[in-house]
């Protein structure tokens, strides 16, 4: 069975594409990243792109999550249905080259509340695995489209996607408020006002407008870029904790400075936020699943 | 006293210029409406885009209204603060030259929710004084940028943006959901799935994203332009009952087709609409307001 060797691991996502080489007991030997994600390719040839990862990894198996089985990537894979575990990921995997290439397939939800992820269920299996997290809990990755996962005894139950990255940058690059959301650092007073609107029952739509208002009226005007951002990470929290089975710590898995901002809000919400690190739950993740082939 | 004859109004917004010759009492004798809202000029000629008007019109008094006055406009003129009525609008016109060409001023609220409106405070004081509307209600003006008007004894009380119309066209545009949004007919079914899903609590920012998961599984695909007009007329309206002051109908002033839809939305929430006509409200409200300069 050749995952009884070393074996590759990639997470090809839209900004990045990492690769690990892992040892047969999951331990990393090896690893490179780069900016070749999917917003920077063209009609890129993915059988040479998988030949240079070998190249700098070595000949070995290889396991591929994240966009690349998207319908923008190489295979368009299926998705799972929920509740789904690292056996049902394994079953699922989407062989290239029998044996020797694979793709993670997607999780979707159906029914009332139809969503879909790809990426994010390989750390979440990780996270498990660790014994990082609860076999009942709720996670949250950060990010341009936020997933928020319910784990019940271990299985991934469902999920709900939130806009909340992909609204940033729309009114950071395209709206009316844009000019005053141009500050270059973090500011803290005004992350904290936004956050604290929303957790006071303001609306987000008419929340933004404050930074709008307070610029015309020259009125206390708000470092914009954070206060948005308080607003869209509050709203963001509110909709995960809405469905949110697990009365616990929510896991925050990503990357860390926005894991912090989100832990931040989460607190203020009065629940507890553990950050665990993106690409360690990526490998134990591709690791558990791989452990589902033997 | 100027206003005992003949006189000229004026609403100069983003998108149009619209004219009206009154009589000295307030009825309309001639009008025309054009393109040359501020969206379609750049450094404009304001002392000959006015002249103009008057070739077109006759040679009296004007008073204008919108962004004119605005500091994208010919002169910035203040915001009045609520509570605002005809008398204190009247008070405060900036005279570009006096007695002869005025511009109303805005509305601004300060406090711990600051807020400003231009234009549609003119609306609101014609709808009041036409007795179309009671003397304590509220009152919305849908568009790019809601308002919500709060009156209390005839008196502007408070107000609330909402960025409604903004939101739509940032993501109609330039968001992964633009695709699924070109359906060229509005479609009824989509849209009241979008505003019942707001109703049944779920949050924008996570129920815009069932768009993409349902084109994605090719589940059960959505007409997407009307799903999002759905979810956001409701996210506006839900805001602007948040601080309603009345439990009696909601008065829609603008766009009739808009108009109706968010008298649609509102009967859903369980409250009356009844919708009043823009250009005729604004009419009345400059020539309230005219009246309190004699």
């Amino acid at each position: 069975v050749v995952w009884r060797s070393k074996y590759i691991a990639v997470d090809w996502g839209n900004t990045n594409r990492r690769a690990w080489l892992l040892g047969e007991d999951g331990s990393v030997k090896a690893d490179f990243a780069d900016g070749l994600g999917f917003s920077s390719l063209s009609n890129p040839c993915f059988e040479s792109l998988i030949a240079e990862i070998r190249d700098r990894l070595g000949d070995w198996p290889m396991i591929l999550a994240g966009m690349i089985g998207s319908n923008k990537g190489w295979h368009q894979t299926d998705y799972v249905g929920c509740p789904a575990n690292a056996l049902s990921l394994a079953q699922n995997i989407y062989w290239v080259e029998a044996g020797r290439t694979g793709i993670i397939p997607g999780i979707c939800q159906l029914g009332h509340h139809p969503d879909v992820m790809r990426g994010e269920e390989v750390q979440a299996i990780g996270a498990l695995t660790t014994g990082l997290v609860a076999r009942d809990s709720t996670m949250c990755h950060p990010g341009t489209h936020s997933k928020w996962l319910d784990i019940k005894d271990g299985n991934i139950q469902a999920l709900r996607t939130v806009m909340t990255g992909e609204m940033f940058k729309l009114l950071h690059s395209s709206s009316i408020l844009a000019e005053q959301m141009q500050e270059a650092k973090h500011d803290h007073k005004a992350f904290q006002q936004g956050y604290e609107r929303i957790i006071s029952g303001e609306p987000l739509l008419s929340a933004l407008f404050e930074v709008r208002a307070r610029h015309v009226l020259q009125h206390n005007p708000l470092e914009g870029r954070s206060f948005v951002s308080g607003l869209l990470i509050a709203s963001d929290v509110q909709a995960g904790l809405l469905s949110a089975i697990s009365s616990g710590p929510m896991y925050l898995i990503g990357q860390s400075d926005l894991c912090g901002l989100y832990k931040i809000v989460l607190e203020a919400f009065g629940r507890a936020g553990v950050i665990l690190d993106g690409d360690a739950t990526f490998v134990a993740g591709v690791h558990t699943i791989t452990q589902e082939l033997l």
